[in-house]
């Protein structure tokens, strides 16, 4: 494969949060992006963000200029990916056709049911995303750093390949070529699963019985845990149906996991003397089953890669107490200015006057920024 | 209740993260802090950290002078509460009891066993913690703004409560009180419950199966909705066990909704055509109950008090593209001086020499801010 230019002329079909996005980087690169879009108020909107020019044609994308575009990245719904790609190659949009889709086997096999010319499509898939979706919430960094997935198929050229990757490199993110079943078992695993999973646990917390005072004991364990259950359901959905078997094989194992978790747990409540019973330690046998499968929850938290890259207790954190007022941060920075910070968390409580500034540091720099820290009269704890 | 002075003279028994940084607040306001640990090498490392000073007494603690202390905080795991209890009220430590442990129905039960004095002990929890354990991991603020719940008995007095809840106050947590059992139910939904539910989905990444390739594409929301599983495997062995009935109840409830998806989901696996057949729309009926299950775990998700006690989008986020140089954070706090900043989220990605600071802001400030920081030439998105 060789290292291809940066796209010049792209076309993006689908102006939501990643196809508006993915425009705005290439616009960076200085690439002619042209814009379409099924509503044309989203696609006016990433035009006016500053992400290409609209594609007049109302119905179908037309073919922008006199030729094909070196590139159309079709960001649509993975349900309708086989559909646009169809029609898109018919119009003679681009020498080469890639998606996002989070699913990849599905929208390969229909795009092959469909007649498409698979030899000039790389199927896709950004692994960035955010809370917010549409392309107002579209940022040119969105996809920094992160991996974007690429699954060619055996038809899919070199030339197509080198193509999709350059646009991809050009967007910031790591390419990671594997195939798409592949791909869509580990996606189960990383994102789709996971999904499920803390939506059911959140869905507990919206049941009627459940008092307000008993959320307002909740602290950010929670809202980290739960945070991912947010998206849009109706997409989630056609996400999750479009790479069933995979996660239905994950969901059944958790499910099963945390069953048993809860027979052990019945089990345990169901000795006498455990709840008011004679004092005595809790049932050390049953709950064997139970730390076991904490323990593998440990050990798989540990294989999840931290912050640039590396396991995610490579840095240093070293906390300072600051107090809520304007310009604090700013005196903290100043201070701390000769060293290389690579991560800043607040921990600030309700109504609190002081809040913890947590600076996250290569090891070697964290002696360095205490002293400096120290000098400058910050009350600093590593 | 009257508002009681902050206690002048503190036992603390079991200097690990909970009591020692109890004991550091508390020194904060001036009280006298004796610290007690089965293991004297942690209660003399609290000391060294300021937290008090070490009660000589190698086997059961025993009273520091001539008269009982103000209050006793027993910060030991669960199942050792209503033992240490029994031997403090023994030993005539102090004029009033509370502990940390995360159940409240058990140990107030044991205690009654063990014929406690239960007028004057206040059942206690703090919901604070922190990935680390151990008294050097303790921090002063570990409390500020977060809730503490107290669930005195029907024998407690009045005055013991008013004592525990100085004692709290003083360490900058919200007192709330409620009963036993209610507090056990409230915290098997937000706390034991997600723990488990978190740990089985991790559990499913540790598999020897997984390739490190998988987990590459793992993102912030994969490391976010597994952090709390992180957690020591026997202590919350001992946690849930401890609780076991109610965070059976709601395990089993999580576990049913995950098995359903799981079913649907295979039922939509082998729908011809969802895989490989012809194009066509994911069934849309199979999908239903998946799709109001997410809606479910949304409609949880909104009920989460957010940061400063508000629903978690009463902030504001303006980002800038910062690059990864020593004083890049302290050029943009400088220009953002004069705006007071709620929260700072850094996202940066592996090896990119560019991240994205997110600083969160009253709604009102965002103007002032985007305003400041553009005329300090910062790229700023809102």
């Amino acid at each position: 494969m060789t290292q291809a230019p940066v796209p010049r002329q792209v076309v993006v079909i689908g102006t939501g949060l990643i196809g508006t996005s993915a425009a705005l980087a290439l616009r960076r690169h200085g690439a002619d992006v042209w814009l379409w879009d099924r509503d044309p108020a989203a696609a006016a909107l990433a035009a006016d963000l500053g992400a290409g020019q609209v594609l007049a044609s109302p119905g179908n994308p037309a073919r922008p200029g006199p030729g094909p575009a070196d590139v159309a990245l079709i960001a649509v719904p993975p349900g309708e990916v086989a559909a646009v790609l169809a029609a898109a190659q018919q119009a003679g949009l681009a020498h080469c056709y890639t998606d996002v889709a989070s699913v990849k086997a599905l929208p390969l096999a229909r795009a092959r049911q469909a007649g498409c010319d698979i030899s000039c499509y790389v199927p896709g898939h950004p692994l960035a995303g955010r809370e917010r979706s549409g392309p107002a919430a579209a940022r040119a960094d969105l996809f920094l750093g992160r991996a974007w997935a690429l699954c060619p198929a055996a038809e899919t050229s070199g030339a197509a390949v080198a193509a999709v990757t350059a646009m991809v490199t050009a967007c910031g993110a790591e390419p990671v070529v594997t195939g798409a079943d592949s791909h869509d078992r580990w996606v189960a695993l990383i994102s789709h699963a996971p999904h499920v999973v803390a939506a059911a646990m959140a869905a507990q917390l919206a049941t009627e019985s459940v008092p307000p005072e008993a959320l307002s004991l909740a602290g950010p364990g929670l809202r980290d845990a739960t945070r991912i259950a947010v998206g849009d359901a109706g997409l989630w959905t056609q996400i999750l149906t479009g790479n069933a078997a995979p996660v239905a094989a994950i969901l059944a194992a958790v499910a099963g996991d945390i069953a048993e978790a809860a027979r052990i747990l019945t089990e345990v409540a169901s000795i006498p003397g455990q709840h008011g019973g004679p004092a005595g330690p809790p049932a050390p046998e049953a709950g064997k089953g139970l730390t076991a499968l904490l323990e593998q929850g440990r050990a798989g938290v540990a294989r999840i890669p931290g912050k640039h890259g590396g396991p995610a207790r490579a840095f240093t954190a070293v906390q300072v107490v600051i107090s809520d007022r304007p310009g604090e941060l700013a005196r903290l920075f100043a201070a701390a200015a000769g060293v290389n910070i690579e991560d800043v968390g607040i921990e600030h409580s309700p109504g609190a006057p002081v809040g913890v500034a947590e600076l996250s540091v290569r090891p070697e720099a964290a002696g360095p920024l205490i002293t400096a820290l120290t000098a400058a009269g910050w009350p600093v704890r590593r």
